[in-house]
């Protein structure tokens, strides 16, 4: 069986570029004892993994180089000589970008291909679901009344984070890059202001419009001046979650500005940096709630699908130009298609 | 009855000089009914009162121009119309810069004087003993074996932090700015090592030997450069306690530095302001545990007692000269005098 992979060719320094990435095709071994060969389907590509793509000390080991990149992939196992999967099984993993891959089975959980669209276990019942409902429940603990400022608004991430909070009975204000994202976020999933940051001059002034009573929760997708421009608002026991820096993933020298600790003890606020892994004991419950509003229609999903495993590095650069609006994948192959 | 007061004449812009004082000397008027004629005893001298100095908006109203300073003062009643107290009852509260004064009793706190050195409950069984517990306690959430970095180590606070800390089975490295203070923490407060920054060229290697486990709570005093070299060393899901930021207080600008969220993200910690009141509902356990230890032997306090109510401008300005080790408090006249 011939697979095609992904290499990281080199490591990106400032934004990464097609000469980062190699694309490569080789012949897969046969399959050994406790061996599964997996087609991917839908491969997730997330601001996270430029992290991976540097060598400096991060929570997740750096990718390596001449390898492939890897990420959440949903797949379908195509032949088995593990027990526990049989062929025509789809499952989840942490798998290379490759069109077909060999695993042992660990660490892949398989999928009920009848309880939602298969890709929705990258996306909203996935790593970016969980990560909205635990950071902003266990961290944000949003309670009725309050206001809610989501930065990354219309992304994977971000518009869960919204939508949960606008069920949880506070204002959510979002901020995102266009036109059409505020508009998305506003007549489709119901968040009571949004805001263009990259047509708004003085965003301090819009966030002060926009949230009238202040900022009791921050869900911070993005970092840098706009995070600047929202603790200037925070009010009394404010909590900051820090999901995400992607205005600073790019960086080549240490990202400096205004320092946040005076405000965090003015505003006796909590800010608390977290990886979705950290709340995994609590994943159950969180995809438990996520499941049973999707189900009552309480919430919307929107995927921003590209389609075929050559895409993957273009798909990759989009998420920092800001292109995409819901969860970005790439689909590589259908379902059952033997 | 003649009192002597200390007015704010103007409010410092950077470190504060003379000039902002002013002495003034009046007649008190007579009591009214449910009045108090109080006589000054101690009074502390706090990092927290150059913030009131500025007409900034901050976590306690500014003090006003040409009123008198207040702070914490325990007081002896030396005549009452108020049937809550009489003549020769000690109390504890916030009190105007004089050394008579007339209350009407609201917010006062008596005081058994014979439980302790009244002046403790100006320090360790007072607001700083309470900021010291709650901050590490309720913040830090201190565990066996992990390492504790507090700086502005010799103060008020520190000096209990890390007494605490070592209570709990920490490892406890303490940040001060002279040589005396790094023995005194080492040597009579049992610190397992301590850095004088004001002679260390490097804080971030000085801290790497210092703590070779990396740093799990970090008792923030004082903010800027040296909080910057204790982040660069944080593990995975550490906590820091942001209680004060004196290096900052006499900025005349936004202070700026390199950005912290990056490092909570990537080590999942947890950053988070506090005044001792947002723990006010915890004081009577924070104060047994305190009361408890000091009976017990297991907890050294040492105050920086000044004499005379002239001293009180020198004493405010020796707190940002890092003069004082330990409490530092201004004595104005003995108890039961009369």
């Amino acid at each position: 069986m011939k697979t095609r992979s992904i290499l990281l060719k080199s490591r990106p320094q400032g934004m990464p570029t097609e000469d980062n990435f190699e694309f490569k095709e080789e012949e897969l071994p046969d399959l050994q004892q406790d061996e599964l060969l997996l087609r991917s389907l839908y491969v997730s590509v997330d601001p996270y993994m430029r992290g991976r793509m540097s060598d400096a000390k991060s929570y997740v080991a750096p990718y390596k180089l001449n390898e492939p990149i890897a990420g959440g992939v949903v797949a379908e196992v195509v032949e088995s000589r593990n027990g526990r999967y049989k062929a025509g099984d789809v499952v989840l993993g942490n798998l290379p970008w490759q069109t077909y891959s060999i695993s042992e089975g660990k660490g892949l959980s398989p999928l009920d291909p009848h309880l939602a669209p298969l890709s929705y276990h990258l996306g909203i019942l996935g790593m970016p679901g969980m990560t909205a409902y635990c950071g902003l429940m266990y961290i944000g603990e949003p309670k009725e009344g309050e206001t809610v400022v989501v930065s990354g608004a219309a992304g994977a991430v971000g518009t869960v984070v919204g939508q949960i909070a606008k069920l949880k009975g506070c204002r959510v204000v979002g901020i995102a890059g266009s036109d059409d994202k505020i508009d998305y976020l506003k007549s489709e999933l119901g968040f009571d202001e949004a805001i263009n940051y990259k047509t708004t001059s003085n965003m301090r002034e819009a966030l002060t419009t926009a949230c009238p009573g202040g900022v009791d929760i921050y869900f911070d997708n993005v970092g840098g001046e706009i995070s600047d421009a929202v603790y200037s608002l925070l009010n009394k026991f404010a909590r900051i979650a820090v999901c995400g820096q992607i205005a600073l993933y790019n960086a080549t020298s240490l990202p400096t500005g205004p320092r946040v600790e005076p405000i965090l003890l003015k505003m006796s606020a909590l800010m608390k940096g977290f990886i979705v892994s950290d709340y995994a004991a609590r994943f159950p419950e969180a995809a438990t709630e996520l499941a049973n509003w999707l189900k009552a229609g309480k919430l919307q999903y929107e995927e921003h699908i590209l389609e075929g495993f050559d895409q993957l590095p273009q798909a990759f650069f989009g998420l920092f130009r800001g292109e995409n609006t819901g969860k970005l994948l790439v689909k590589v192959a259908d379902y059952n298609t033997n």
